[in-house]
């Protein structure tokens, strides 16, 4: 295909949501796509990750990361392929990238931020999850931050989600006791039938605050928390002497028009000299490789175990994001385009 | 004086309070002191200790240490001297010593839990204060659990109380910059002008958002918060990159007959990579020594103020521990039994 026919379709933030993203917070965008300059490599793009922290990256507050502006492509992690290259260029033509390429069919970079992925060793939507930065995100937080230890029990919210199901696996893969909290029976017996985890709370059909009273009677070691809110609530009351609680997300308040809901029970970390960490997954980008060269490991040993729910089209990028937060979804959430 | 014509008052608890402690939660009772067994001692007891943690103390709730039971002595810190021993005993008479001793004028005890203090280095209400726990709570509060290094901006609430003073004339000696938040125009004269602290904010007078903002323009790198509330929500929103809070106290939260107020910003903790930490000082007991030979040194040289609001009389031991809510107090609060 020659470049003076390619048509880029964008989703350009429009407005600022508050709480929701409704119609008029992107819009679809055409236009064709440039002539590249010395240096310029063209990115065909083929899946787009869909994560809960895209909600955060389009409010004007200050944040680990600069906001989208109002007119700019969608940020977004995306994989795909380098269809053309002008002058001297970090990769080549036919090679497999991953980096930030936003909602857009094609993308102009000169590969900042962007790797190569190998599509060989892993289907390309993996990239975007278990080998990406959910997998990332779950890998420093439950070692580093969350720092367990063989024996620990672990609870960990959002559980069936990109990030979660990782983080337990991995918790049991360092012999610990893993409960996980989820939405619905279906992703409950995901949990412990597939994914070997000890016990599964339904947040949607059970008090949590019992049942997690019931699974773990002699406390929590670490809290894992996707989720904030009610959740976060609970589990702190079950904080055992020394626990960490690990704070990668609130998806309960991002789309929240009102005040955040602070978590009532904190002075449990008083009580129990406890530790309430957050966490960024790019601070830990020097140690990437290690953490790729474990996960890849235990995919392949058959004790780690991922799946992509992927849905199709650039044009219902919206509709398809907001199942990250209806938890309409099964796995890590991805765009094909 | 005989012992069979000594009578022992104390203050029992009566009934557990929702909220204020009022007339009904303690009953001061009279009782003759009994003989001592071997190996007792006989404490004659000067000065008892008002600590914003003696209101968590009489809730029936799961906590770092047991409740005090109704019908119990209310549990109190405490100075005074052993007037009689029988038999082979830890101390002698004419000892001074410290302890858990309650709120009553005389004490049994066979020592545990009590240790020698020297009258000569220091009036007996300092062992209370500056050299007892709230000391202790402030010195290993901001060095171990607030980690403060050279440079730091550190925000101290409940500044000018019995922890909080000591907490920021620490952090001074350690080359802090130190804010104090404090309640009236006196508190926060006492911070900048005896204290040294760089800057204080009268809560009661001020937009307490606006003032932190105002004097930590770069952020804080470690909030010590004795305070919890609207405080701890304004802090939480100047963390900077990897701060630390240090929660030691919510003293505006103890007397709530209603749910405990979360801290809403706790979601800084995570675009900032900050951590949330309790502390209780008993876990620090085997560092003590060190801790107090420091404080001791800082005195010395003069680099280190502290002062003991006392207040007489066993039998208004109520309206004088409800001082430490209303801030109608200036130092440690100590009552003269």
């Amino acid at each position: 295909m020659d470049q003076e026919e390619m048509i880029n379709k964008r989703q350009i933030l429009k407005k600022r949501p508050t709480g929701i993203p409704d119609e008029n917070t992107w819009e679809l965008v055409e236009s064709k796509v440039r002539d590249l300059m010395e240096g310029e490599m063209l990115l065909h793009q083929e899946f787009i990750s869909l994560d809960p922290a895209m909600r955060g990256w389009i409010n004007q507050t200050r944040s680990y990361i600069a906001p989208v502006e109002v007119g700019q492509v969608m940020r977004a992690g995306s994989v795909g392929k380098i269809i053309k290259t002008k002058g001297k260029t970090i990769f080549k033509e036919g090679d497999y990238v991953s980096g930030w390429g936003g909602v857009q069919n094609y993308c102009i970079t000169k590969g900042e931020n962007f790797y190569l992925v190998d599509p060989q060793k892993a289907n390309l939507p993996a990239y975007l999850g278990v080998l990406g930065m959910p997998g990332m995100t779950a890998y420093f937080g439950i070692t580093e931050v969350g720092k367990i230890k063989n024996g620990d029990t672990v609870l960990v919210s959002g559980a069936a989600g990109a990030v979660g199901s990782i983080v337990g696996q991995i918790a049991k893969i360092k012999g610990c006791r893993v409960i996980g909290i989820a939405g619905g029976k279906s992703k409950c017996n995901y949990l412990t039938k597939t994914l070997g985890f000890d016990g599964s709370i339904d947040y949607k059909s059970e008090n949590v605050t019992k049942a997690i009273k019931n699974y773990c009677p002699k406390g929590i070691d670490v809290f894992f928390d996707n989720v904030g809110g009610d959740i976060l609530d609970s589990a702190l009351i079950f904080l055992r002497k020394n626990a960490r609680v690990v704070i990668c997300g609130a998806i309960s308040q991002y789309n929240s028009s009102e005040k955040i809901s602070g978590p009532k029970n904190y002075l449990s970390l008083l009580v129990n000299r406890a530790k309430m960490q957050g966490m960024v997954v790019f601070d830990f980008a020097p140690m990437y490789g290690k953490a790729m060269s474990d996960i890849a490991k235990w995919i392949e040993q058959g004790k780690l175990n991922h799946r992509e729910d992927i849905f199709d089209g650039i044009e219902n990028f919206r509709e398809t994001f907001l199942r990250l937060f209806s938890g309409d979804k099964k796995g890590k959430l991805i765009l094909k385009i």
